[in-house]
């Protein structure tokens, strides 16, 4: 038997996010400079094919319309029929907002961090695995995965007391 | 719109493997203390409702028939019906083959590591998600979830000298 | 033979600083709860007789007088000889130079860490470590440890380009 | 005033041991590749004058008089007065005897690991830190460097239920 959705690529957008944030040591602060997802991927001998294009590197607190539609154009315009975007959790449900009645045949899954991948306690390892895994096997539409659960574009919040996202209803 | 598998209990299953191996440090061998997974959910901020149940705590080399018949027993008496089983990487195929025919309308993900989880370079919270999201989406069957793909039981090998997964034809 | 410094006991006082900053996933911000000094002290295996103690928890930019004259009266009054300082990086030369003249016969060496201990790329264990061999043989007087280096209180200074300590001539 | 001691380059002889040993995820054994240490030095921020030179990569264990009077020698021949060598703890103590009577007016501290530097709970980075800053300040001769403490080669042994080093009387 075949199996025709392994064999289909992934195209990964990064956006930044807690997840790709470093700490700069002269300064205390966290900062971005190349995303962590190529290594990441390694660590986890992931053999799927992929493609890792960096759209930005900002913190979703910095995320605004123009930079949404520009997410929203890359994802329709890519070859891959397959997109996995790595965003910041604090807007994450709104760029899925956007790209979630405009995504026709796509599967698109939206994920992130609560704990920047590169201090040890993150969560970040946890949420690709499953993003990876939800973009090969649920149907055309747009999802966040976070918290092992996969939830659409029009039924997700993050719950900002519990750092939990959660479906609305 | 109802998000029905999101709601569906899991079950994971421990049987030990590279994943929840150890090093004694007083004699510089690897051993088998308690599974790391309960940790790993919580490094992974996991909120699916899952069930632990630690079935063996074995190298997968020491995996035999009557081991496996005792996993195909729980897989099927268990009340879930998507379950995850922690496996040792050497013989999971194996383990997947005795499951696979005679699974019934359950999914079943095997899933590993190539390095214990303990080591920090480890492949298993990669993995642990990647199978916890497979096993949400997937058809009734037994599957591999390794490298970031699922292989079905009955077209799955490891390469041993790559160290991979693959199918088989 | 006797090994007398050895058998001498070790306070550590800790004051904060970077060394002991988590990341509070809820608020993307750097704050404290509670030392990691003793998990660190049985991560490094250390059998040395150390009596650890909190006396504040803040941000080096917060220290000032008054703190800085509760620590030297608390290096004073304890009863060891021999005192290690966890201390934020920013102002520890600062504090150092409030010790230095004031100390008597006591030796007391001041660490800390350009990275958090928690966030993996940290040198606090290695300078936990220096500190505390540094402390059992340096004869009396104040020092900074850092960089695998100790400097007297009178020579010492953060250059916060490289962030690394240097003598001052 | 002068900091004499600061200025002396210092000199590290790796041997091997289970300080630098990894997993092979290939065949589940740990092996030799390359030494951390140079890695490790730049973890730590480490800023003194110091001299890598690999003489062995070995367990402890096959550690012979052959390889013994080979470090031996090359701590005699070596420019620098100040040397550290890593060591397995399986026979740390055996070198230290061989080289502690013949040492002349240098000082040698050996150092290792109870758990590779790779494994994540290693005391390797502790263990270094005290090595080179016990061999800035100790008196010729040879010392052990572990669990923070150092000890006389003539009063040292490795307690194997405990896994510690402690002195002898």
């Amino acid at each position: 038997m075949a199996e025709p959705v392994m064999s289909e690529p992934i195209r990964i957008f990064i956006t930044g996010g807690t997840f790709d944030k470093e700490y700069n040591e002269l300064t205390g602060e966290l900062f971005f400079k190349e995303t962590h997802v190529p290594g990441m991927l390694r660590l986890g001998r992931c053999h799927l094919e992929v493609e890792i294009e960096t759209l930005l590197m900002i913190d979703s607190l910095e995320m605004n319309d123009t930079r949404r539609h520009r997410i929203l154009d890359r994802c329709r315009t890519c070859l891959e029929r397959r997109i996995v975007i790595t965003h910041g959790t604090d807007t994450m449900e709104h760029t899925a907002a956007v790209l979630g009645p405009a995504m026709g045949g796509k599967t698109v899954v939206l994920t992130g961090a609560m704990v920047p991948y590169q201090f040890g306690s993150s969560d970040g390892m946890f949420n690709l695995g499953t993003a990876l895994a939800f973009v090969q096997n649920l149907p055309a539409g747009v999802y966040v995965a976070m918290n092992g659960r996969y939830l659409r574009w029009d039924n997700v919040r993050k719950n900002r007391e519990l750092g939990i996202f959660e479906a609305v209803r």
